[in-house]
């Protein structure tokens, strides 16, 4: 992807990324998920280790109330079933209501034109961030200009991969940090984007808060994925390593530019 | 929370603590759990590990029949959906006329009036055991007598916090065990509730059940808290302590009075 | 269980087991799974392990999508909701008209009725292969001839236990891995019958496939509970060996008679 809006590529610092690690840890920003039910429990431990506050419901009755006293809403469209398609714009419409910033994650809409179509309505409308992988993208926007269009109309995009690029209107961010055996776990890009979800609930440059967030994710990733012995043992790995991030873990380590 | 309600204070011993451990892993009681999503997992783990037998489902046509056939019912209301909400009363109906404990563990009432009113319901029903932190009972509780009432009707009451208070209309317990971590692990309580509920399966008297069940779960949270890393390793840790706890375990740890 | 079918019982050769597992690790087969909520997380984990690609999504809008355009279907009966019993029959129909193999779990048909008589219709509809343990097998079937005929038909039986059995109009085989520590931990089973889903999808020898998945995932349960230290750590401690494994951990351990 090279989006046509005008940007420059901006160097993150490691000072910038643990400011911000630390904030979150500070603040604990409540970050309502939903998510599909195969990442539910590493998205919600993800966001604990981090220093976050999870919930989770989808019922209908309760889910505005839920994404309107949190920090910020997180929507992964993972396992789309007919009450989460009921949730989901009721927690957008809350979380926009009360001033939360939104982050929408379309998973595998590549796989399905049914979930495209649903996803396009909710990037459409201009959430604060958008997370996916570029076969996601390109299932999305046959057009990009249609992306561009969104890009300059504030919102951002967080576009993973073995770089990972953050486009927004103001500055973007290339970042190179993370491990080929995340790819063999199930859920670390969910569990991601709630990382990220989280350092939007705290900085309000949505592109920097992303730009951080991923960068300490993937951090994390490399240290689990060094410390364990394959899949398996990566998860529980990662989370220590999340938890116990320090200033140095991210100077070493910092891949951005 | 003190309650009204007469009741002496007992200290557990850790024979007691061990005696009913011992049972549990002879009876392996079947625990039927209406659970989150989030914490079905672990808790189906933390079941199996401590040597009881979990079902899980919420299906309306097939819940009472696992309700009945099992020897206790936990219900839990994270993440409360719509298929939770009809699956409910017919397993706790169903409990109740098998003769079974049921357990209600009413988590985030204090974030969800909706949750609250519904929790409400199943509380003042009396079910033989509530699970829940102070925020949730102050929600539930907005009259304190009305607690006292169904303690003195037979309902125990296991306030979950840095001190852990069981309050029955017999015995009452102070319990002391725990590590902090464990509230940077998604279910720990949820977990923690299913464990309460194998231990009410297997001894009639609520309170001393709830009283060894909790220290049980928080002795296996300090031995994998100190075996762990950080709140990714802490789960595994906490289910291999659970799976191989010892009267010696207990005897050097168990902190009630 | 002792069908009638004649067959003959086949030894299988570390060499035949090796070659299926590079080739699902070559081919990385997509496996659609429709399963309980308790296992998503684990199965999915342990499809990624072995090198195949999950999809889990149970919305009756897109699941025929996602079934179709896999290589392989796998159905798992457990925490059987509205939703999964919606998404089952169009799934089973994709996967079908898609010339894709079927395999169907019958989980806990032996504690519900109702269940069971939803099994038993998937069951006579004549899927690839069934997986289910020796008290699922007598609930499904009260009259063993019915067995008989659908294995005369080409649906191979997978009867798990103490000793696996595999059992088809072809080879029967005797299986022999296993470790007991794997009882005391949720979803073993179904994240097994995965395996077997992706060994289908890489091998038309349906039989062959099954013998050689169970051995698979059999095996890195023996060298998972042995590198653990109880439940807890077994589950990426399996994971683990599951990705790593070698033809040497095959030829030292495969037991098949």
């Amino acid at each position: 992807m090279k989006l046509s809006v005008a940007a420059t590529t901006q160097a993150l610092s490691p000072d910038t990324v643990f400011r911000l690690l630390e904030r979150v840890r500070e603040k604990a920003p409540r970050v309502h998920t939903i998510t599909n039910a195969v990442a539910q429990s590493f998205t919600a431990n993800a966001l604990l280790a981090l220093g976050a506050v999870p919930s989770m419901t989808i019922a209908k009755e309760e889910v505005a109330g839920f994404a309107a006293s949190a920090d910020a809403l997180l929507v992964n469209l993972g396992t789309l079933d007919e009450a989460r398609r009921a949730a989901i714009p009721l927690a957008i419409e809350a979380a926009r209501s009360a001033g939360k910033p939104v982050s929408v994650d379309p998973v595998f809409v590549n796989r399905s034109p049914v979930r495209c179509a649903f996803a396009r309505q909710l990037v459409e409308a201009g959430p604060d961030l958008v997370r996916l992988n570029q076969a996601e993208f390109d299932a999305l926007f046959s057009d990009r200009s249609d992306a561009d269009t969104l890009i300059s109309e504030g919102t951002v995009f967080a576009v993973t991969g073995q770089v990972d690029l953050i486009e927004s209107r103001g500055e973007d961010f290339r970042l190179l940090n993370g491990h080929p055996l995340l790819a063999r776990v199930t859920a670390t890009g969910c569990a991601g984007g709630a990382v990220l979800a989280a350092f939007a609930a705290v900085e309000e440059d949505t592109a920097l808060a992303a730009a951080c967030g991923l960068s300490v994710f993937n951090i994390a990733g490399e240290i689990g994925a060094e410390n364990s012995g394959g899949p398996g043992t990566l998860v529980p790995e990662l989370l220590d390593a999340l938890y116990a991030m320090s200033a140095r873990d991210i100077e070493m380590r910092l891949g951005a530019g």
